[in-house]
């Protein structure tokens, strides 16, 4: 799994920082990409990456504000436009879908793919075979969510010299043992999955929070996670404004994470008043509650691998 | 008067192209900037150029398609941000505003300035005491609209050698002769404005196209034009393309700035099939129907100075 992210400015495209949009890639669990906000000129930032779009199956959109929204219609149709053919799911709060098929509708835009748009209320709002997502409502001044995805617990490892002990063969009983199955000997003997498999792996969770203030749900969404990706629009001396405009600051997010025993944090959604040496302190200061916290600039990609993220 | 290109591209942003803007610099002029179309990432181009947002008080669309419009919501918001006050006008096919107010509505945008709502429909849109701009319908495969701007005379100089010889005092009576005014001197000769002044000068024309296959309206706007903008997103090897599509090929766009006896064209909305070699290729077999060709690029700029027109 690998986290890049594509905008990380806040309210309004900067040089420097596009607005919102996160890759999830799910390449290697599921061959598909995940993207979590679109804010406009997300798809000429993926023009500058390895991202196909039509690899993007799934876009949760946290909130309706333009800088998260506004680049979906170009997106949608360049999509097609390339040659994508899967269908696409499209979640969000009440009014993007018919704000979508009327951009449609008005710019004649014809989508080669089918796309279901699925409205977003809290609780459990995908599940499949590998994962959960699950959504609740942040504080900001209009409806926002956060999103928690879990990844289920990873089938443990064949132990193949365990197995060649207890008398199995080379061949297909093996995969049967891997997939949970027990089976049976020539010779009889009952070779239960459970002795010849290591225990299952705990599977990854991440948070991914919406424009928000402090507040509970950012941390029932949090708790315990891998990965919190969380806004930073303001810092200590601008404290103020994030609460009026539905904000966190830098030390509010740390404090999130720490309160939801997380393991790392990413702070995002980043002021444009912010030049390099002020973001620098940002992380400083937030580190001072929470060690694990690292900055997201756009195009920074993060890679979670043996339990451990890594900027790469 | 300067053009600036911000998007050349048809149909999709490409690393090179961005989806369609023309910035119409009447800074010398009016104090004010024109805008042409608004693509997706229209304001993040502006970023990288000097024009400031709020100087922007005319925004013409040609036509509804995505490539066109997409970047509206974005720049018209940020423009806003950017502590613009002063209205703005917003001409373009039936449809537009209800587009615009509905996306606000959905984004909780709320705009700090005016704006004038235009319908385009084919004739004289807008006129002024110093220019006159005119919409006709192209032939494009949705309604399409193409604009001819027409400067005013220019008042002639002031020939203020003949204005001495006449006994005319320096001070306020020169610049009422220069106005128009006739006056009357302290021993009561009538002096006429005519006789003082130059004859005026003729204004510039600019033709600015939208999405169109060869038609006679194009040719109608860009009669005895300076300066013709007209598509190219084809060449001769896909002409069948073009006439299916609604476009029109670099030598089509050539034929029309002949026929309308057009001082320059400006080849426009280049498919992002075409690399630089092809390019080079497109603007070289213009010119053999109609040499005052250029090619417009992203950020290219087109001054307009003693009736010439020279790249920036």
């Amino acid at each position: 799994m690998q986290l890049q992210f594509l905008g990380t400015g806040a309210g309004m495209p900067s040089k420097e920082r596009n607005t919102s949009a996160l890759a999830f890639k799910l390449l290697d669990e599921c061959g598909t990409i995940w993207l979590f906000d679109c804010g406009e000129a997300t798809q000429h930032q993926i023009l500058h990456t390895s991202i196909r779009p039509r690899k993007i199956d799934k876009i949760f959109i946290t909130h309706l504000h333009g800088d998260h929204i506004f680049g979906l219609p170009g997106f949608l149709s360049s999509r097609s436009f390339l040659g994508g053919e899967d269908p696409l799911t499209l979640y969000g709060p009440k009014g993007l879908k018919s704000w979508v098929l009327s951009t449609f509708e008005l710019s004649n835009t014809h989508i080669t793919y089918d796309i279901q748009f699925v409205e977003v209320e809290e609780g459990i709002i995908f599940e499949d075979e590998q994962f959960i997502v699950t959504a609740l409502e942040l504080e900001h001044v209009i409806q926002c969510f956060g999103y928690r995805i879990e990844q289920k617990p990873l089938q443990g490892e064949l132990l193949i010299e365990k197995a060649r002990e207890l008398g199995v063969p080379k061949g297909p009983l093996l995969g049967k043992l891997k997939n949970g199955e027990n089976i049976t000997l020539e010779n009889g003997t009952v070779v239960y999955s459970k002795d010849v498999t290591a225990p299952p792996k705990e599977g990854f969770v991440v948070s991914i929070l919406g424009d928000t203030k402090y507040c509970g749900n950012a941390i029932n969404l949090s708790e315990n996670a891998d990965i919190v990706v969380h806004e930073a629009t303001f810092d200590h001396n601008t404290a103020e404004l994030a609460a009026s405009y539905g904000h966190s600051t830098n030390l509010e997010a740390a404090k999130i994470a720490k309160e939801a025993h997380a393991e790392n944090l990413i702070l995002n959604h980043l002021s444009a008043r912010f030049l390099f040496p002020q973001i620098q302190a940002l992380v400083t200061e937030a580190k001072g509650i929470f060690p694990n916290t690292f900055i997201a600039n756009d195009f920074d990609e993060f890679l979670w691998k043996n339990n451990k993220l890594l900027k790469i």
